[in-house]
């Protein structure tokens, strides 16, 4: 590996590029502790826009931020069986307090249901102290037994977990999908990744849950990620945790509750969906440094006035709110600059030479498409803008054509084993509905269903694996 | 207790009070696991105040947010002896993964200097890679074995933990002293917390730094509350850990370094300092919600139209960027809402009845003083902005007489004890700097040494304990 620009190919192993990409540019780094990694500032910042980004959406719809306690006594954790069964062979457990053993055992939070519901019970009463709607920002510890993948699949993660209860049915069904919906204009209009929307099967949904809901994008080598999920809890936890109201009929019901989150995976998505042989590629929406302004300083030719003019234009960008990094380092060539901030995906690149200076102009080049012109200085904050807008555009556009290419419809199984192992994607199939064939397929081909589609499209053919009457269409793929 | 209002007096029963405050007006409670607590939404929202005008600072000054694995294994807390020793009574063990047991046994972090450093060392090569100066906000585990007080003293806590290495002592030390500034700004000047800065003597200090800088606050009950601290670490860990780079010079050296944090307890504070027999009372700058508009309308008179006028108000202040609940439920009488908002401490409270609406005033009430006057309604923005300035300087100033009132020069021990026994206080007196008198005050009274101030006072007495020549003057005082 080189000291700075990434050294393999991403068409070419795809793997080994997206681990370089992520601790060359400063993103993370693996933790002197097997399993965990550290999410360093350039990951970091882009989790905190993702957070400025939920926490205004769920706000301004009257959610709001709480932290609960990270332990949960396992009493609590096996009150909801199916629950504790799903999350049992992953948790991290507390034995000792100091030199002392504790009485009762501490899960370390592998999600956060029993303990927050636990004391819904407590804090409703009536009608009047519902609807409850609650997030929080912590971490989560998931005791992961296979290798490593930054970002992906690490023992301990950062998310946001919401949690609400409603007096009825439908206020709880409407509330999973609004948030179904934000995610998917977190995703799609600010991340710049599209996704396909619908419900899990049974055999994927959450542990405990009624169903789940889920946003699943494509990644270049063929498999899918669970970018989030949104579930609808029914009254399972209700009746376990005995979470009761008075209703405006003075008669005793149980709560109607959802739950749904997102993870710091999402940084990876953008990795994988964006990047390029260069490095990242972020949009300018989420990207930390939106703008690097890189001075060209030629022997004799006005260094002091070059560096007066990229400072005066960074700080004309900076006061209408754009995040720029004037990098004028006399220890490093322009060169060396431009690789590294290429490397870490800022979207648009200033530079100031002598010739510009002369010319009253300046030279800017976008990340995505490495295109170079050459402007007047005083339309600099206009044409920042617009390209922002345009490579924000282009990068979902881009990532839109790549996710249609890779859905394929299918009638035949065979055709089906065989595009699942030589390169993979969303297929498109007829199914019957039974979990055995599901299994079955599973089994045979590692792929399984990512989602069941909205909609009303009606099933022109068979099962894909058991040939009988088809109930519905569904999404199959390998996945993250 | 009463449904809503405290139901015991501030000077009656500080402890009842305190705790009785924080539950009802949302702010917090005790969590189904012993020792913890739920930061709920009320105090969560100001804990994001705080987060945001700290992020300001610090970034501002090249500080980055990261976010380091919270599971430290037991060999790194071990390699730092005095740092190993000062926490290792207070850490929980994380010792299986689902049903393995692990080999090596996981503290959750009750700091993060160790996996930090152990980080650093491989970052750091040259001279050209320092300072690193990163930050990060996350959750603390001390297995406290004394009974939980909500904010001050719980098992699991959030804080924010700063970490730096520099090339320099003079920078390290200029570090420490910078956040410091910082911290005092924010406990002062948004807090409304007047605070005495200074160093801990040796046996009060961080187990591992050179030496720890403080901030001390004063509580209506005589107690002193410890506002953070801001650590300079020398070369302790660069030694142990083996952080080097090679300077200008061209050779090796080991870095300097700094931590320094404050946690959620900073909200315990604003409780005690500021809250009165009605509950809460918050600083407008750090207040959640700033205003709260309360239409009163009367049978058959104008009802929608003072209903308008409450929502245009609201509208407008809004838009100002004014924190606005707007109360129009039905369900409660306009005293309930007086006594729940004063509860919550929203510092001004906006009127709108017939008559006001008819002479087109509204009539606006501040929550520190109780003082209600009526105003012209053109004139609301003008008055609540100048109102949040009137409540935050006054918040303040009577802190301040209060802590001044609290600190007491002491120059004879058995007034020293009499004091601690009785009133408490800062005391401050002439020590003669050794170890054993402090322990035996310690001891004797149960009184510390807070801070040792900085500047050139010259003690003009001798040592209150030993009688021997006092080398200088510090600030005893019983703390939380």
């Amino acid at each position: 590996m080189s000291d700075i620009g990434v050294s393999v190919k991403k068409s070419e192993d795809f793997s080994e590029w997206y681990t370089e990409v992520i601790v060359k540019s400063g993103m993370a780094d693996y933790a002197p502790i097997k399993g965990c990694m550290i999410i360093r500032e350039h990951a970091y910042a882009i989790w905190e826009k993702i957070q400025e980004i939920i926490n205004k959406k769920i706000q301004a719809t009257g959610h709001r931020n709480v932290y609960f306690p990270m332990f949960i006594p396992e009493g609590f954790l096996k009150k909801e069986a199916e629950h504790f069964e799903g999350f049992i062979p992953e948790v991290a457990w507390v034995t000792h307090g100091g030199d002392s053993p504790l009485e009762e055992k501490l899960a370390v939070r592998p999600t956060s249901e029993t303990i927050m519901y636990a004391t819904f019970a407590k804090w409703i009463r009536s009608w009047r102290d519902l609807p409850i709607k609650i997030n929080q920002w912590c971490n989560i510890v998931r005791w992961e037994t296979k290798a490593t993948k930054l970002f992906l699949r690490t023992r301990e993660f950062l998310w946001q977990e919401g949690h609400t209860a409603h007096t009825t049915s439908e206020e709880a069904e409407k509330e999973v999908l609004y948030i179904l919906g934000e995610y998917r204009d977190l995703m799609e209009n600010y991340l710049a990744i599209p996704v396909l929307v619908g419900v899990k099967s049974d055999s994927e949904k959450f542990a405990g849950a009624l169903y789940t809901t889920a946003l699943e994008a494509m990644m270049p080598d063929g498999k899918a990620l669970q970018m989030g999920t949104s579930h609808n809890l029914g009254q399972n936890f209700a009746k376990v945790f005995d979470i009761k109201f008075i209703g405006e009929d003075e008669k005793d019901h149980q709560v109607w509750q959802t739950s749904w989150g997102v993870t710091t995976r999402l940084i990876g998505a953008l990795v994988m969906v964006h990047g390029d042989d260069k490095g990242l590629v972020l949009p300018p929406k989420v990207a930390p440094i939106q703008v690097v302004i890189v001075p060209i300083p030629y022997k004799g030719a006005e260094p002091d006035a070059i560096a007066a003019k990229a400072k005066e234009i960074a700080a004309k960008l900076q006061a209408r709110d754009i995040s720029v990094v004037l990098d004028d380092r006399a220890e490093y060539t322009p060169g060396w600059k431009f690789n590294q901030w290429e490397l870490k995906g800022v979207p648009v690149r200033i530079e100031i030479g002598p010739r510009d200076l002369k010319q009253q102009q300046i030279t800017i080049a976008r990340r995505d498409t490495g295109q170079k012109i050459a402007i007047k200085e005083e339309e600099t904050f206009v044409v920042v803008e617009k390209l922002f807008e345009d490579i924000q555009n282009n990068l979902f556009e881009k990532a839109k054509a790549a996710l249609t290419e890779r859905i394929l419809s299918v009638k035949n199984y065979e055709e089906f084993k065989k595009i699942v192992a030589e390169k993979g994607g969303f297929l498109k199939v007829a199914w019957c509905g039974s979990a055995d064939c599901e299994t079955k397929i599973k089994n045979e081909t590692g792929a399984t269903i990512r989602v069941r589609p909205f909609g009303t499209e009606e099933p022109h053919a068979n099962c894909i694996y058991c040939g009988q009457k088809a109930k519905e269409i569904v999404f199959f793929a390998r996945s993250y």
